[in-house]
């Protein structure tokens, strides 16, 4: 099976070196990063906890543990905090060394990459254009009853597609999998974005049963991306595991202090899902109106677009884009998505209306 | 086998909380770090960066290990950054998947962990306490020539006994783990404090060979363990297979920037070099002088202590400074240490005389 490329957005320095930019005169809609910018809190976190950087940070990140912990209600017991989530996509890889896993396809590469990492085989699911990629779930479960699999990674909602899977359909999917001894991972990365988070996540499952495992980033939501902090809630047992197949000090000082203090900033995580919300609905509607763009309904701060019947591939949009400083996603290094295909983050007023302007003058005027 | 404990120093505040001390009335000789603390430059790093943190940290701290290429005149190629050194021994032993590894005893106790969080076998190689745990190297090189290994883990100087070995023998050893297909790994964390450290590193010979690595941290002579950097340097294969297997986000972007500025501070690593040599001279001396203490020879910022011939246990005596505000590193942990010995860090002349002073109250009145 060919494996899919290790591409991500957010490279900054990468784009400004290739087309000849200014670092700070660049708009990245490349990387799903919440657009307000971290709570101011994080400066003065950050300045006050200076003094500190001549200490190991705490092992195991034991405080910002307990925060998360008692921020989800679930026991401390049942949470690991990681160099960023990715970091705990490895290490739970390693810990579970799959001999076969089935991963979506389009999906986050970095689950691939780890199962490869530690020579499991990863096995597509490929999910339907015709249907915009969302999941049949009836056709998932058939896949793990009748496959010898033993780890499924979900993404909820889906990178880059934005499909959101719904509860039931989650604890219909967990029952079969625990039916077939496949354990779950579900990649929550960025339902913190949803008004109805409470809706669909799976925290509080994945600390009451044996083969699941969620994964949380503190990066996209809080706009830390820089200081490397995610975590993850499972059962108690594997959370031992996963602390013995790691150094204690993974998480960084200021991830450890910051994290702590962002969770209880509620104005800003209100603020946040509204100028979220606000700003998706106004950039798809935006994207709608665009000929030849068919933008896929977003879940949360970041909007697929299908751009086959403009006369660009994704590679010459995001080119064209990146000469006019605005940075998109070329999604075609995800499976299935050929050249057809982009990934915007969705940004402030300013900055969206900006990205409009330049796709509008590419798309309507027949390119430059 | 049974496994050594993987317990540190440098938790301030663990010990803060069991001994009901202030953390910041604390005097830690439990952790190596530089006491001069880190160079002026890293607070300014720091504040200069701060708008960054909201876009993802160079992938594999491209700019960082172009820096350190350059200062140790090897190519960018044959370096990686880690998360910390300690990231990078689990990820070499993730990478190498060792059946049989020597690990000298005493030593650091990552090595060990990490062997066993790949299911690797792992084999002790132990140093005789009438010759004060030095190595002797025709005897490392019948084991080598002897058993069917796969890897191999130095610590120079080893840590906590100080022991250094030369480079004459490191070649020796090198040739005969080729020779039986061992991968050598020769950590070199505190090789920096030693004036003599270009007679002693092998980090040239790493990027020219295919069997060796060489770990470096930036954390003990820069004083920055709460930021997290390390690196290592090996054949370009290897680092090759070294990043496809972490994620490209492992190293956060205080750590780059800091790092990438204080290879550069001459006046501050000469200013190091010259303070610890002159503090582990005094605080060597003053400890030959107390009854029952055995200081074993330092070679870098740290100092191994015989203490059988006190009436303490290491345990006891940690916990007598520990109440006294001092924290030391009780090696009972340590293969073969059982409770009679110690660990200080070499610290300025007044922190070193507090200590001094502790110890003699302790030991020469008969305890209080």
């Amino acid at each position: 099976m060919a494996s899919n490329k290790r591409i991500h957005g957010g490279n900054i320095k990468a784009a400004a070196d290739k087309y000849g930019l200014k670092p700070d005169k660049i708009i990245d809609f490349s990387a799903n990063i919440n657009f307000l910018g971290p709570p101011a809190v994080v400066e003065d976190v950050i300045k006050d906890n200076l003094d500190d950087i001549v200490n190991y940070p705490e092992p195991n990140a034991q405080s910002l543990s307990l925060a998360l912990a008692e921020y989800h209600g679930v026991e401390a017991e049942n949470l690991i905090v990681g160099n960023g989530a990715v970091e705990l996509i490895y290490l739970v890889s390693k810990v579970i060394s799959p001999e076969q896993a089935l991963v979506l396809a389009p999906t986050f590469s970095e689950y691939e990459a780890a199962v490869e990492s530690v020579g499991g085989e990863v096995n597509l699911f490929e999910l339907n254009r015709a249907n915009k990629f969302s999941l049949e779930i009836d056709e998932l479960i058939v896949e793990l009853n009748n496959s010898q699999l033993d780890l499924l990674f979900l993404c909820n909602p889906n990178n880059p597609t934005g499909d959101l899977i719904s509860k039931d359909d989650l604890l219909k999917l967990l029952a079969t999998a625990e039916k077939n001894d496949v354990f779950v991972i579900v990649d929550e990365a960025f339902l913190d974005f949803l008004w109805a988070e409470a809706d669909y996540t799976l925290i509080s499952k994945a600390a009451a049963v044996d083969n699941l495992l969620v994964l949380r980033s503190m990066t996209k939501f809080f706009a830390i991306p820089g200081l490397r902090v995610g975590y993850a809630v499972t059962n108690r047992q594997l959370v031992t595991k996963l602390e013995e197949n790691k150094d204690p000090w993974n998480v960084n000082l200021f991830a450890q202090r910051v994290g702590t203090e962002v969770v209880a900033e509620d104005k800003y995580i209100q603020k946040t899902k509204e100028a979220i919300n606000r700003e998706k609905k106004f950039l798809y509607q935006s994207l709608e109106k665009l000929t030849g763009c068919e933008p896929y309904q977003p879940a949360a701060n970041y909007i697929l677009i299908d751009i086959s019947k403009t006369e660009y591939t994704s590679t010459e949009l995001k080119d064209r884009l990146a000469s006019k400083g605005i940075l998109i996603r070329d999604c075609s290094s995800y499976h299935l998505l050929g050249s057809n295909f982009i990934r915007v983050a969705v940004k402030g007023r300013e900055d969206n209306q900006q990205l409009i302007a330049a796709l509008k003058s590419l798309l309507e005027a027949g390119g430059e």
